[in-house]
């Protein structure tokens, strides 16, 4: 049972739409705060962008998701679950990322999440482009000392190889770069929700040739979410693995507010039926990608984020 | 047959965005109108949003939904049904409600509506928040002298205790109240759609306690929408009942004009065959509520509640 | 193979939001530019919108198209095909209609098509309003000598009586036209996705007295889009055929960006689909009208038009 | 004093934003409604933009104005004045205007004003396009057998030629038109703020050519609205003036929702001050037009226009 | 000298957008927290509207300007000062107010200020509605023991009568209220600003009976600010004053996000001069109410209402 | 007098909203393209803004300027001037430039511009964020060989010392990296407009230290835009100069759409009145930058930036 200071308040308390907004309410401990020792599962935001090829604006997701979950309640009426009383979760914060520097932005999440990590937290990270992405598996594969599993829920594969010059590192290659590092193990990955036009098939071709499964959405439509995840739970199997979400995995009727739209996606219910099948497995860090405010004027996709985010964390929750 | 006195003017005669905006271009009478003696249902608004726990803006509800449904033309193209011209329909407007008092509010609108009933109109009310639904219940109760059923599509149950100190009513318990106050038959009554976070499971046990028959979104989409109208039809059998359909019962994508969303709901084309289907049934008054327009900035929950307003009419027009 | 010359940059070279938006970034060929003598397959645009009984602004529709189009890239992921290789296209530019005068509007643009048909270029219109479909199907069946099959994917039939006095053509009746000037064959002519209020049965009742098949929205949900869509084939035959697509097919929340929305439509999804079934008919033209970018605040409907232009393009793509 | 049936409701009595939206509150008189006969002062709306050679939308002022217009209160602080105490003013409702047909559309209009002006009624007309200002300009001319003066506020003289082939008239040239039907009398017209960039010379021309006093913004704001609008008084004089009263005057950052907006023009504030200066003048008719909706996302456009319309009132009210 | 505690992190240090937003990114202190001690000036937020007689919204304004006021960096670059290296300040959260209930709303908010005030902390309080404001005056004056001066800028006086039965306090008149409870010292009470409709010229003749001076907007434009706020000081002179700003002081053009905005007023340069040429006076307290985040689409007002929340701190500061 | 090749199409033609959109509806010319030797102006855009230390989306810049360009008409109506037919004007296109690799990105707009240049042509770009300027400036200073003068009209200075480690280059610095690198002759530069909150005094210090001229938005207001101009022409002088016009020099209501708005700014006319007093000097190039679409919902922003660029333009054209 969690210590009542990792209670987030109700709003019958006080209104969800007062206070200063954090992530789900939940108490802020900055990196030296001693209390951070006491807890299990911690969010935290990577409000950066820069890594993004079409629309940015990612970067100010962070902000929007604290916003918009603060509409989120104790109880998931779903499960039964309680997630704040079954385990102590904690706003760790944002880390400094240099808006114009790749670089030393993703040196310093890597740094951060590092100290994350170490002690002990479990990483529910808010993105920020899906770049950022790269540096939670990094530091979790630093500390496991073995690459694992990955689910992926995103309208696009995202092991692309390198375009635009210079720089290789785009938000459309994490993945491919994750295989390359040996961050995480290609024979336990499943990526669900491929969709759109493409400009070849190489990323197609990397995935197989490593051995990831791929799951375009006609066959998501065809053989329905439940076969699908069932699927994904056997690939992904006991051992530890990362669920990553890419918001633009929802189709854009749901979720206008991400850079890289892809039409003819799944529904929100859809979406977290999906979510909701990992239950049980060994979920080591998960994130929330790709929500970007500047596309999204009516909020929606961050009331949408936020209640994805609240389905992540209720998966990594204690049985 | 209705005298053409009460035909609304044809799109063809008049654009349907020209003229004053009553509801579906239906006269508006006013209370001390002679020709309210002939109505036989009587459109009204609400335009009050005082007991709303979250966003607020209900209030404009009326307004932009009269200016909505002017593009409502006189056939319900899948049921075959010309519903103006088989009762006599009328705009009764709107009650003035005190934005800053809810005793006075509540106490006009009830007043208002015991002199439509007693008219011998039924009541279609738009809203308004959730709670302005307590009072058509309350009026129609006062004139029957016998409680009766309740379909209820909603995301929420509105059987929650009350919250903030003091005043206890709020527009998220007006079904507590109405059980309390022997308005309706819990035993007749359905609740379709309910998902979304929740406080506790308070809200669900009072109504199992009282035998009201709640059926989660989860349910729904496993059975589908047809199964799921047939039990609620069998709940209600051929007594009188009340239908209430909140806004927010419809998908966020769908709906985003509403103060409390819920991601992971029905589809329109879902949530229309779901009023469809009690066709038949004895429906002794209805409501619109929750239609929120700061929080609509395209208009679309606008006309989609305009829409549910037309099928709403339809399921109380003769055979 | 195409030459060089008709092959859109990719994003990896320009990105997408980058440099002078033409349909799909194909080269922009004028009327007088010789290397239109090449071109198989011509986007062009009439920007008009003067038949409008509702809502006006489909005369923005090619600009915004054009903008959101430059997102699409090289290959269509789900069928494999890469269009733009397999013949040659170009965009050709807008129509000078005068927003003024109807009469000069349709004449300008009759002429324009004729031209483009008499190159042996197959025309891919974007509107503009539906009356705009009028225009290519004369010229179609001018250059052809005999009328041709139908499908439509709408939510209207666009069969409608003339209404308002004087001018008869709006964009509520374009196939009725059609049907009486002998242009489409209506045996041959299948419609689907209608739904919403009427004014009366008078545009069912013209379109069965002439023999064209109707597919409600209710009997589209009931028997799923596959056999719809095999139904559609075997009515159209392996003759020539013309594909008129309305974005408000789509459900308005996918689609919120046009003139006169109806509820309760498709998704995204299951459109894209529908446009694929048709992949092997002889495909003479086709259009995407009612893009109306006024009323589309977020640019969706403008990017599911264009996604929806890229799968008419592949059905006419040679396999 | 009027009659309390002119009286609109308070805000105290009602709020604001409830009941059935007609301009100012005013009761609703239909063309046979015996009370008509009462009215001194008659606001009507013409919905249609069909000679607008740019942003079409103008069709739904009316609509949005009388929405805006229930804002307005009794009194107006800076001059004392309580219009509809001083005149009976009623909403006379819109005239059916043929989207698709301008010669109808116009001639409808000047039909329905002919009717207003003949019953004694000053009309207070809301667009719609300017080119409905010429129906106004036309009912008048022929109820009163001479020319009269004009004041206009605009960004633009609608002197121009006719553009685009076949109809002649737009929303150009109601002015051009005005004098050449002798309509007004050019040697009392007056025009301020124009502004933005031109095809030619020729619409001043034609002003200059024919006496009519054009005053550009630069001498607007060098001289400032006081002596600009003494000078205006000036050459108006005591016979009889039409004020017509184009939204973009006021710059777009006060008034963005309209179809030709142009930048550098004068304050909310300023453009007041210019109506409330013409107090005492023998004004004959007023408008108030281009108000386009579909580009007024936060309807400040519409709330500006109905202060306007509030101004415009009082100008013409008596002292 | 502040402590390095009470400095906000620069935007060199960590991107203006990421992080926890707390006013002016200060540190957050709960009421229990030890350091409130070292504060001297508070800012809190008064999340409330339910005194709001047309559009609501204001019980958002807390959450979006503490999310706007994170652009504020440290120093007034056209007064030099840097007013969080000159006196402590922090943020105290928001007060726990029942959407639902006036009474205990108000209680809360005034035992919450009386804790502040009896810390020594001069207050800056975020509304909310300008009810809101009475909680403020109320704390104030039960500490102070005697009335004090009152600066209002708005575009309303708020010393309407009751308007609407029952319930007799509505955010039109804290400041008839205040006069009526002793709070203000009337003769040292300027109110600047005023204009619009009116129901009728009780407001005024209340003030003027009771000797506040009111500038309306006429006189002030006419007279520049540099004069009036001459005056304004003069009537407060120098013993303490209260400054209440309402956003709706400003033009809608600039301010669109707001309950009742009127049309004329002045511009944000205009109204910040207003402010800054209060420095210097003995101000025990101020506000910024009014701002209504559901009506500010781009959140304009929010950032503008942030800065003039900065140029309040600004004049509150030591010279 | 130019070719007609150079002649924009007039809206009389080919409605102002139709065609495919460049820079004023001008010929775009690719670098290869033969006719480029002919041009006298070329516009081009740098869809760039990985320099952006807050709110991105300048990259979207170009193509929403192009789009809101194509209502520019051939006429200066303040000016009398016509600069299509002055002199020969192109739309050159658009750099290519990674969104993820600075170096890069400034490299290949170096090359671009150098080549522009070369052949004879005065660049107006469009940007992109403001580091995008150095780019053209470091072009011209390779061609000329020598320093020139500059005259910026902008909110900040854009001299601020490199913040966020690593990457020193932001759009907070290209003018401090000006004067290091000697682009521009400080003695001969003037920066007007500068308000808002700042860190420290460091920019101002650095300017004044080189002998900058910086006129803060309280002077500029005091004094008027005459005098201030004045002195801008006398501190340029008859030697070349550089012309950057940065949005947000205006007010954000006037111009809400870019990414680091401060208030408290002239209104549009002045801004544009700024821009014609510099007529008859030497402007060897300029530019609009910080124009950023996302955040301009209603497209007000855009259509003042090619507003501006045609006064831009027009300043740049013989006498």
């Amino acid at each position: 049972m969690s210590d009542p200071f990792f209670i987030p308040p109700s709003g019958a308390d006080l209104p969800r739409y007062a206070g200063v907004p954090t992530f789900m309410r939940l108490p802020y401990l900055s990196p030296e705060d001693p209390r951070r020792a006491e807890v299990e599962l911690g969010f935290f935001g990577l409000p950066w962008d820069g890594a993004t090829s079409n629309r940015p604006g990612a970067r100010h997701g962070p902000r929007a998701l604290r916003d918009a979950s603060t509409m989120i309640r104790a109880m998931n009426r779903a499960t039964g679950q309680t997630p704040f009383a079954a385990m102590q979760c904690a706003d760790l914060g944002d880390v400094a990322m240099s808006p114009v520097d790749q670089d030393e932005a993703l040196g310093n999440a890597e740094a951060f999440i590092a100290g994350v990590v170490e002690q002990g937290i479990r990483p529910l990270m808010v993105g920020g482009d899906h770049l950022c992405t790269l540096t939670v598996l990094r530091a979790l594969r630093a500390a496991r000392g073995e690459a694992f599993g990955l689910i992926l829920l995103d309208s696009h594969t995202d092991l692309y190889p390198p375009y635009f010059g210079g720089q290789t590192l785009t938000h459309g290659n994490p993945f491919r770069q994750a295989v390359t590092e040996g961050l995480i193990a290609p024979e336990r990955t499943v990526m669900i929700g491929m969709r759109g036009t493409a400009y070849d098939t190489e990323d197609f071709d990397f995935g197989h040739r490593h051995g990831i499964r791929i799951v375009q959405i006609e066959e998501f439509f065809d053989r329905g979410f439940g076969p699908v995840m069932d699927e994904a739970r056997a690939i992904v199997g006991t051992a530890p693995a990362y669920l990553s979400f890419d918001i633009d995995f929802i189709d854009p009727a749901y979720a206008p507010g991400t850079g890289t739209p892809e039409v003819g996606g799944p529904t929100s219910f859809q979406a977290i039926q999906c979510v909701r099948a990992l239950r049980g497995l060994d979920i080591i860090g998960a994130d929330l990608v790709e929500v970007s405010p500047p596309f999204d004027p009516s909020g929606g996709t961050a009331w949408l984020g936020a209640s994805v985010l609240f389905e992540l964390l209720c998966v990594m929750a204690p049985a």
